[in-house]
């Protein structure tokens, strides 16, 4: 999908400005403003240390139902970094708000880097007036370039529904625009990434912060790059109802539906560009005992060096997918269990299915989809996880991150 | 310690064969073999898939607290090869027991290498005559050699003690050997990969089978490579009485301590030796509410991809190990949290201590062994646990070790 075909919901601008916090002449601050108050709900990391940020949002959130938008910095995290990162963070937050006439509280705040410096305000203070100059004449795709670090391409997803009104009489149509960020330090946890979704739609706080949730748990929160969940995590969802349009029940379920897929296509995107990622692996394990189990499993192989090292050398080494599955801490019988890798079943009764796959495997390994079923045979719990593999481009890019 | 050093038990002989099972001319089967029937004691793989030689090695040692050796193949697994693999293990130690005319129950098995494909029947058949002719002319690194993998160099510790007697008057000395193969799937479970220790003590089944279950938990079950529990994880130790001592009481205690340094060495060189490893990570975690919460804490933070590749590229990034405990699903104050990295303490009341460590750290992360202190600060549960690094030669080992 390319960048021409995103509709972007009514009402929203965009901004960008380069503060030179990483590098020189890049854009590493992005704006999304919303004309009118907008319905704001968040998921965030459930780390035990939340970068200054998340604290930040979390605390707005309970205070209003409605924001003006949301700032988003690339280069410096302001996670761990106490009192000073919390004040830093609404010094910024004034700054940008001042320069867009926005209302002080009015912007939710998320950043993204190297944890443990603080924001370098010298350089926030320089930069924040390029926004008021940019606001409107940048695009989404400029706002998540801004907000990249060691992604490799920028990460935007859409939908356009048309809910219940005749064709043509425009207040019917409700348009969804999702932009996240990966690429390292993924394994959401009732979190993700950086990602911001604005939409035009009406809708009530409550439902909104319902169906993101719902729409997370089945999205950002089954993927996996490496099984390291952030302190920054953060996706944000503006709701302004510029559109005039408010779904209810049937049309809801539609809104819904259309915010799943948005934020399917962002996770899935993720782990494509997982730091040095070259496989999606879409492992699905059913028969467990309970979803919990089965997801434990699916954890367990997902995170495994030695499988995403085999998937990496597109070698079809099952047997340690079967290992993985046998130290996962979950109870099932071994004998029941069966493996299908690449629509090759190879591993069933305890033994493989035949002597040797790798003439059937050889081809489909060089794709970039690798399905992974895995049936425990004990139960009805069932579990997918995106996982990417493990690679020299995720040591190159995490073993000199900082340098 | 060189090879030199290393005083062999009393009455144990070692045997080493060339098979083929991966590479020609390579010896790839080994055998320990006491002169007497030895007192018996074994540790095992917690995996829902225990290969073959496992599953053996549990109904002999249920059926007999002695045994005359162990006999160890490298290159093939015989995991997750069902019925077939159950007959291959019983023939091959068939085999080997009529050559160095044993009783055919009288050995124990253990295997190593790729999971899945079944033992080489024919290529055991004609080696196995060998083991008769090497018999008492091979040494413990001929066998240790015999059974490495892609480990880089052999594993030997050994300890003697004198328990009691008189310098000089040799009936009180006790001689303690162990060897181990490495170096991937590691990450012990109540068991560790293959290791064989051989000791001439007088010592009870129930005494020996205690201390070294004590010996492992306090060693190889404290050490991860890459988190990964391999399906053929076998420990097993032989007390031979040769020496004519029984230790008692004191002596006991003492032999308990020798057994745990000799595992401890060992399980040190697995870390050391892990795939690819250029670090070994002391990963000490102290002031959890239980020793359950401190094991979580070091397992998260020694497993995480982001805090090995760190340690591999030389970068002191304690932000991920901050994250990594963040996440490890442990309850503890973050703002009682202390992080102390190479001696230099980097993180305390939820913030960094100085503004940058890296000149400091500079020197120590180019060390081997990279000692790392977490400090919760919620309680009295404690756990230390060694971890490698990962780097590019994890990848290119894992990605390529079929082919």
């Amino acid at each position: 999908m390319t960048i021409e075909q995103h509709l972007t919901p009514k009402g929203f601008d965009f901004a960008v400005a380069a503060a030179g916090f990483r590098a020189a002449d890049r854009n590493d601050i992005g704006l999304v403003l919303s004309a009118t108050p907008a319905v704001a709900a968040g998921v965030f990391t459930q780390n035990l240390f939340p970068a200054a940020p998340v604290v930040v949002c979390r605390e707005r959130l309970a205070a209003s139902p409605t924001v003006r938008g949301v700032l988003i910095n690339s280069g410096q995290a302001n996670a761990c970094t106490g009192e000073e990162g919390m004040t830093h963070c609404h010094e910024a937050l004034a700054l940008a708000a001042a320069a867009v006439k926005a209302d002080v509280d009015a912007l939710l705040p998320a950043s993204t880097g190297v944890i443990g410096p603080q924001l370098k305000m010298d350089l926030w203070e320089q930069a924040v007036p390029q926004l008021a100059e940019t606001l409107g004449k940048s695009s989404p795709e400029d706002f998540t370039r801004a907000i990249m670090t060691t992604d490799a391409f920028p990460k935007i997803a859409s939908r356009t529904i048309n809910l219940g009104g005749f064709l043509g009489f425009g207040k019917s149509e409700v348009r969804i625009l999702g932009m996240a960020k990966g690429a390292g330090m993924i394994c959401p946890n009732m979190a993700t990434m950086l990602c911001v979704v604005v939409c035009d739609a009406v809708v009530a706080p409550s439902d909104w912060q319902k169906i993101l949730t719902a729409g997370v748990n089945e999205t950002f929160n089954r993927v996996t790059v490496d099984g390291d969940t952030s302190t920054n995590d953060t996706l944000i969802a503006l709701a302004n109802g510029a559109s005039g349009y408010k779904p209810e029940g049937e049309s809801l379920v539609a809104l819904q539906k259309a915010l799943t897929e948005v934020l399917g296509d962002l996770a899935y995107m993720l782990v494509q560009d997982g730091e040095g990622s070259t496989k999606v692996a879409r492992i699905e394990v059913t028969g467990a005992a309970t979803a919990a189990d089965a997801e434990q499993v699916a954890r367990t192989v997902g995170h495994s060096q030695l499988v995403k090292t085999a998937l990496y050398g597109r070698d079809g080494n099952w047997g340690r997918i079967v290992a993985a599955a046998g130290r996962a801490g979950v109870s099932f019988d071994p004998l029941a269990l069966r493996v299908t890798l690449c629509e090759v079943e190879v591993f069933r009764d305890g033994q493989p299915t035949a002597a040797d796959f790798d003439a059937r495997l050889a081809e489909p390994l060089q794709r970039r989809d690798i399905p992974i079923q895995i049936s425990l045979g004990s139960g009805p719990g069932a579990y997918t996880l995106l996982a990417s593999d493990l690679g020299h481009e995720y040591v190159d890019c995490n073993a000199s991150y900082r340098s």
